[in-house]
């Protein structure tokens, strides 16, 4: 990890957009040397001992605030988890008051998620204008951003090329396909930014109320290249990947979906339509999974085809990883 | 604690109606050994560092969480709490893919309570067909079982009688009274099977409503007996331990019970009735407690009487006994 | 810190009425010491390891909640959260049940904060009679004290004053105003004890609706002196310190006020009425703060006039300072 650590500049992950190769290799080999540990008996090491992770999840989420919880106390760090349910904020506190209590509190990294896009990086810019070093982590805001979990679908792609050693560069011609409500997905957009750069070739398909045009301009300087598809076929024509994304049940009574069965007829991962694609095809989902919508639940159990336990999994080692690329960073001073 | 680890063949604890003696013995050795942890300034030891315990409370409660999550921490474990309330449940995810989540992040051991009977037993089947490992621990499910209790019951009944070396045998020939709400408990069912397995000679009475004529079914083969009562001199009688259940406010509503005071006039336990008991006769009760319905104040406070508040330290080290039983049959191989 | 340990005699904490000069010392030089663990990479002390700190918050606070989850941390004791809504009070125990419950599962210190005064003063008697060893840490009793939010104050105000060696003596002749509803907060009891305790001139200023003539009593043999004003210009005249407090938005609905707005007319603190007092004058609140209604967002904002963030960051080193002081007392076995 010596090498990703000094390649390391960021204090703050907000979004993958200006992401380099460099990066996306770094987090990648740290993650792969971090994963080893969760398959010890002693899951931890003492990387980060003494350092206060704080979670702020003013979205709530039980799946993300445990995945980066657990990654933080694998690190041996202390978590606090705020909820805003009976705090401050409800007494007429800003965001930004509630970020500066728990950095006078102590916290040395804020994980933050928050239904409205931006908030992260408003606090993070607050955080630097006042000198404070502590460092954000955005784990979703809005129709944003979500790099945490873009981060862990780049592992388990890479790493599902060579286990051994998952780099970027294995992307070079490979075809993604991104399947579903691509325009209210932060999972999307992260990805977009994250798998272009790394040189994939990346196909998003869903119905035209959930894919807008402006989406082309996501990856115009990328290395790899983007393509859209209002039908299913095309994008997984010869496929390597499909990454389905989760649909809110709230699109439909916006009217952007006549019915969860009709999509499914249209948009959903099948058997069948995963012939479609390379004889090797492996099906993601950020998760929860809503069964038989998104994703057949053959396609989902079936070990090999689905990655998504292994997404899990590979979520906690991506999240030991962020936090100590920047918490490292904190603590040899080259950052602060 | 070596002889009881050597025998320990279960990967899962979800109900006590096939343990043997001998396994009651070894939960009860194991606790007598943990039990001291409790009483050093350093009340911890290393056994499961590094271990994940995972509370999975979909029925909430604030007292077993709390005892569960204490046990863990003492062994140094690490413990996520999974709230059902701002989770992927209403997010329409299974209980199944919400447990394989938990166990792609990396749970070894799963503490389960769910309103339903069953629950726990089906993510332990699951999770064997899947070949995890993760074990699955029963913190009570509908009416079905409560396997910690019971056997919280069972170490203190035990260590009433010989303080130092809690065991089975003790039990022979004596009589215990279980008095209240039979028909809507799972810690009767619990204490049912493992104090008739150990030897007493169980006594239920409840009012018909509340103790149906099929629990005679309930230890047919057992080496203790079972006798059912509808009036409680009969069941108090030259009782040795007095065993009182809770009774849910929402039993009247469903017209079980004539009203909580009358309850108290023919079934509440009182010092006048406990005189029908042997003169060192012990009450217990799994709490939280009804004062002046299910138990009459001045009882619940007697030291000479009452074992209430040591059932919650035992409680501790009965999971402590068992998540240590599970997770080193874990750590040494046996089962995996 | 052998000193103030030694001279420690108290295992609860329940309100500052009765607190000496040389207790109040105690805990500032315990404060001291245990707040530059804070700025060390490694924020912590091995002090309280093994030992159980359950944080029962009958009324919800997040802020005061996680500065003593935190505090508790630092000194590597295990933390137990009690969460009143999923808990056994809605089934009907009584506190004090619940506490003695918390007390055999192993609990050595109890923080509590419940909305009716002499809640946890009424815990503390029931734990003493029965000889239970446990201490007793009021976070915060209806209107009644709130002692490590005042001690933190004074912390603050003596660490201003000289920061290596904060300590009572310093406040002689100092003038302290208090400015706000000081009829229902528990916070300006607890400050007007311990400040004229140690030797400050307190002036009190509220519109008469919020400020009673029976606060003149409460500094009587105090070796500081206490004044009550209706306005706020005496009050802040030469003042070296103005500590706010926060207004509660329900004070309106219930005619005790016209409008925040008129509220931040006649006693909010701006620049301009600032230079009323001492020119290094500094200003205090204990969070969460209303901006532009108690306090103008550039005073709040200002380096050189805010103390806001300073008492946060104290409030840790202080809570630490109690929890090491009764628990340390409790292990050289002086209490027990």
């Amino acid at each position: 990890m010596t090498t990703a650590t000094a390649i390391w500049t960021r204090r703050h992950i907000l979004s993958l957009m200006d992401f380099s190769v460099t990066e996306l290799d770094a987090v990648l080999q740290t993650t792969t040397s971090l994963r080893d540990v969760l398959f010890r008996r002693m899951k931890k090491v003492p990387a980060l001992q003494g350092q206060v992770v704080t979670n702020m999840f003013f979205e709530p989420s039980t799946r993300t605030r445990s995945s980066f919880e657990l990654a933080a106390k694998r690190l041996s760090a202390d978590v606090m988890n705020f909820a805003p349910g009976s705090s401050s904020l409800s007494k007429g506190e800003t965001i930004l008051d509630t970020a500066k209590t728990y950095l006078a509190m102590g916290a040395d990294i804020m994980v933050i998620r928050h239904q409205q896009s931006g908030v992260p990086q408003a606090i993070a810019a607050e955080m630097d204008r006042i000198n404070s070093g502590v460092s954000i982590l955005n784990a979703g805001d809005g129709l944003h951003a979500h790099p945490s979990q873009a981060l862990l679908d780049l592992f388990t792609i890479c790493r599902g090329l060579d286990p051994e050693n998952p780099r970027c560069e294995l992307l070079r011609g490979k075809k993604i396909a991104i399947v579903g409500d691509i325009m209210h997905s932060r999972v999307a957009r992260s990805n977009i930014w994250s798998l272009t750069t790394a040189g994939a070739d990346v196909h998003l398909a869903a119905p035209p109320t959930l894919l807008p045009e402006g989406f082309r301009e996501f990856a115009t300087d990328a290395a790899g290249s983007l393509k859209l598809h209002w039908d299913i076929e095309p994008a997984l024509k010869d496929a390597d990947f499909v990454m389905t994304l989760r649909l809110q049940h709230e699109r439909m009574t916006a009217h952007l979906l006549p019915s969860l069965r009709e999509y499914h007829q249209r948009f959903g991962i099948t058997g069948d339509r995963l012939k479609f694609c390379q004889p090797d095809v492996k099906v993601l989902h950020p998760g929860p999974v809503n069964r038989g919508v998104e994703l057949a639940s053959d396609v989902m159990d079936h070990p090999a085809l689905s990655l998504v336990s292994e997404q899990v999994t590979n979520g906690v080692a991506v999240r030991m990883a962020l936090l100590y690329l920047i918490g490292s960073s904190k603590a040899n001073g080259s950052l602060n």
